[in-house]
């Protein structure tokens, strides 16, 4: 399949990659920034450009990857083309495509990507969405030769699951770097708490994560509770401590 | 070494697991409840008792894992003994044992442990402080007996590393636990995010968490938190929501 990508970003690489992996051919990459364009578009052996009107107009599939609130902006000056139009945004609707482009979709992948870390593509869960059924088989059959994990979904389902992702990977991310900050403050290592972490993650592989939970906040140990706002610095994060201790205590079993 | 355990919780039974496996001789476990003692004493070939009039006074070390908020009392009811008391409370000083028994000490196993899940205890990192320089290396060269991971930490310390740990392990189950609620509104399975909290979890093992973060909130995609807001049913939780996100944007490099 021919395709053209839209964007350059941290998900349009890896996805670029695994696309080229499962034997198809990256005609071309636009980013607004030449320089983001050509190094994607040197790692695909494609053609690398930063203005719309260089768009090949012949390509199978082109797929939109770029920051949620600028993909309008770019759908609207796109040329016409040929093929299907595609989207990797979880909480965006295909409908954004409708008035441009009659063959449209989504390939959403529920994972986290940073351009210097490898990620095994085949294991990540793709969701798929077309405007009708030719369009979803293409994108199905693409998206089932670089995963073993695809499904169909629809946009309202994706944008709950992307909300869940906020969750289970922003969210805990953030949680990660505050402690990162607390244990930085005692100039002890982040990598004490790596084996914690990993077993925090690997637990909910056989429990239900509301059974998992351990630690102050489920025990109600108040006197506990105390002691850490003590040790935190300012107000805004002994509301967060609060907020999600008490969140906790709500969720209890 | 003969070894009595004060409590049968989660912490006790992976820990008095791993000090008979090191070839220790778990001589007794006291509980509160019968039922528990018996558990994991059978587990242990140790002797059951829910007394502490009953304790034996002839072991080497005391291993006092119960509530933090038990421990006090525990404390002041004991019969006077031989050998070390020891407690595994990440945020409790090893004072509360000062008026009853000079030779005292902790050993805090940084992991979230349930009864029904085994953990590699060698990979643990445990963190041991004593009363005098004896006390230290009785504490010091059983936990090396058990994992590869063992440094001397004063209280404080302790302390601090407790609190990281509630963020690292506690208040990431708890993003688990509202993800899986998000998604199973929609009917869909939890087991779907599990490759995204895999992969959440490896990448700090590579990159600090500062540098892995992604997603609307570090973006500062308005629209999509927004969108991300209206999804959510209650106040408390748009109150969370917000709050994190506000607080991932403030932290963003």
């Amino acid at each position: 399949m021919k395709i053209v990508f839209i964007g350059a970003g941290n998900l349009a690489t890896h996805l670029a990659a695994a696309c080229k992996a499962a034997g198809n051919n990256i005609v071309q990459v636009y980013s607004r920034t030449m320089e983001n364009a050509t190094l994607l578009a040197g790692e695909t052996g494609a053609e690398a450009v930063n203005n719309l009107e260089q768009i090949r107009l012949d390509a199978d599939l082109y797929i939109f990857s770029v920051k949620d609130d600028a993909l309008p902006a770019v759908v609207r000056q796109m040329p016409p083309t040929e093929g299907v139009w595609a989207h990797t945004a979880g909480s965006l609707s295909m409908d954004l495509f409708a008035a441009r482009k009659a063959e449209h979709g989504v390939i959403y992948p529920l994972q986290t990507f940073s351009k210097q870390r490898k990620v095994d593509f085949a294991s990540i869960p793709l969701f798929i969405e077309g405007s009708n059924p030719a369009t979803t088989r293409l994108l199905e059959e693409l998206a089932g030769s670089l995963s073993r994990n695809v499904r169909r979904l629809s946009g309202e389902k994706r944008r709950t699951l992307h909300l869940a992702a906020v969750y289970a990977c922003n969210f805990v991310n953030h949680m990660y770097t505050l402690a990162s900050e607390i244990i930085g403050r005692e100039g002890l290592p982040f990598d004490l708490l790596l084996p914690l972490i990993a077993e925090t993650a690997a637990k909910v592989t056989e429990m239900a994560p509301q059974a998992a939970q351990t630690g102050p906040a489920i025990r109600f140990d108040e006197e506990v509770m105390r002691r850490h706002l003590s040790l935190l610095p300012d107000p805004e994060t002994k509301e967060l401590y609060t907020l999600i201790s008490k969140s906790i205590h709500k969720h209890s079993i």
